[in-house]
């Protein structure tokens, strides 16, 4: 049975290795990663992408600020032009892979603001990490001549953070819904998406912020009215006692089970934890929807099989 | 009456002041822009707009290539971000001038890629500066390091030049119909597209090269129909005798007329040759098309009035 489907693709998808960041590197790996989602196409479903975008973003954040003649580009615009780096290489490699397999279809990447809230509380703590290591006097130097936020990073040096908030409303969503329902492959939601704020007077102005792709992937299931939510990452299941004698991989959890696990502290924040709170959220959104993590070569199997970690309302 | 209308914007239209070449500066700018395409939505115009992005994508190049430890960026892909960027401050400028009217539609922006021959002789003969000016030194260096062309400008310095190919096809056209007709407000072919080549078994390649914005929109407008080519520069008419005594405004010139001022060399190659060209080839196209061309601030004007250069068909 064809469903609507949003695959929220991580890090690995765009980046295996992560000593090289180059643009050659990155088309070599879409490709790979255009036959999971191609596996998903084929079997007549449709296919709404969210890609990660923390490794490119970064990079160009990283090389406007060793370009010390050209201003500083904000974050905002940063995001965007990840969306457009991304979604260039998505639409290329996916494109190619459906004509090897004789489907003739279009793909489509469009620029997305993606609204989130002045009041989130993440704009009083950020934490999530971007861009290059400074040294403390550097990172200083950043902090007064451009307002950023740094902070020491695990002994490596001192980083940029931004705030984390939470995806509230999806700026371009009519044409989210169109592009959806006339038969095209989209992308949409880049990196999480352009993080806006709405003013009392209805604008929008860009924050510094990322908006974590899993959740972004979530809002774009609802608002498109998805059947099914699949995170693709590195690893096969999600597991409890991750890393312990007792580790186990989980087939099927139901949105239950999936809380208790959350609120026992198995999944590491910034890593699994998202992933298995927007799979619940998704779930939780409306009746009969469902959310599978597996890895991104399991992508065709997950649906049909018992591969992945499935969470539904119950089983 | 209502038409469907592609508008080319010019460089103005993002920078006013090349000085400075800020974000910050560009949104401002964008914001009297979104006046003008605003003009036209109100008076209930379908549009669709093509920008130029040679400052922009100048900007990404420059920054990539001073940044000696982080691979550089490919041509195509530096494009594909500029449509990222500009497309954003775009789509959120439109966006706050349509509210502020009342208006209530959405903006989407696509990232496209345009389609050229391998075979265009422009490839034989790159001609397109684009980035920063380096010494001769340098110069022989990034030819070694990256393969550029590069040449020397009028004792500026010496400068990457890629070719300048002439639009096939647009990638992605099955999106563009349908958004446009599905009422939304375009931007596509940014910097007249990101310029790929069609390969034999019907792939995609990204190649290093700028397509003429002007031709792009000329492309988007047969593509979705249209019935007028609007392409806004920063004068209000196509001159002849350009900056001699006998310098003469037009207001209305035939298709023949325009084909023999081009002839005569009246205008200027990279500045409004193009524009005159890409206006001739959308009149010629179908019956009934229209193509203006006149400053940024006289869109509204230019439909209604006098105001601009008029290429018809026929009067």
């Amino acid at each position: 049975m064809a469903n609507r489907i949003v695959v929220a693709l991580g890090g690995n998808a765009l980046q295996e290795n992560p000593k090289d960041i180059s643009a050659k590197a990155q088309l070599k790996t879409a490709k790979k990663t255009a036959r999971s989602i191609v596996d998903l196409i084929e079997e007549g479903h449709e296919v709404v992408i969210v890609h990660g975008n923390g490794p490119q973003v970064g990079q160009i954040v990283s090389v406007y600020e060793k370009a010390l003649d050209i201003p500083n580009m904000p974050f905002p615009e940063c995001g965007a032009m990840s969306q457009g780096y991304i979604g260039y290489h998505l639409q290329q490699t996916i494109r190619e892979e459906m004509i090897k397999r004789g489907i003739y279809k279009e793909i489509t990447a469009m620029i997305t603001q993606v609204v989130v809230s002045n009041n989130d509380s993440a704009f009083t703590k950020p934490s999530k990490p971007v861009g290059s290591f400074f040294t403390e006097e550097e990172a200083i130097k950043l902090e007064k001549l451009y307002g950023y936020t740094m902070k020491e990073d695990a002994g490596r040096g001192w980083r940029r953070v931004v705030p984390s908030p939470e995806p509230i409303d999806i700026v371009e969503s009519q044409t989210l819904k169109v592009l959806v329902d006339s038969n095209f492959v989209v992308i949409t939601a880049g990196g999480g998406g352009i993080p806006v704020v709405k003013r009392n007077d209805g604008n929008l102005e860009g924050v510094s912020a990322v908006i974590d792709k899993d959740f972004a992937a979530e809002l774009v299931g609802e608002i498109i009215d998805a059947d099914m939510l699949i995170i693709l990452t590195a690893v096969e299941k999600v597991c409890i006692d991750f890393n312990k004698s007792t580790e186990k991989g989980l087939d099927m959890i139901t949105i239950e089970e999936a809380e208790r696990y959350i609120e026992e502290g198995q999944f590491a924040p910034g890593s699994m934890l998202p992933k298995v709170k927007a799979a619940v959220k998704f779930v939780k959104s409306k009746k009969g929807r469902k959310a599978i993590i597996t890895s991104l070569d399991k992508a065709k199997e997950c649906i049909i099989g018992e591969i992945g970690t499935k969470i539904q309302n119950d089983f």
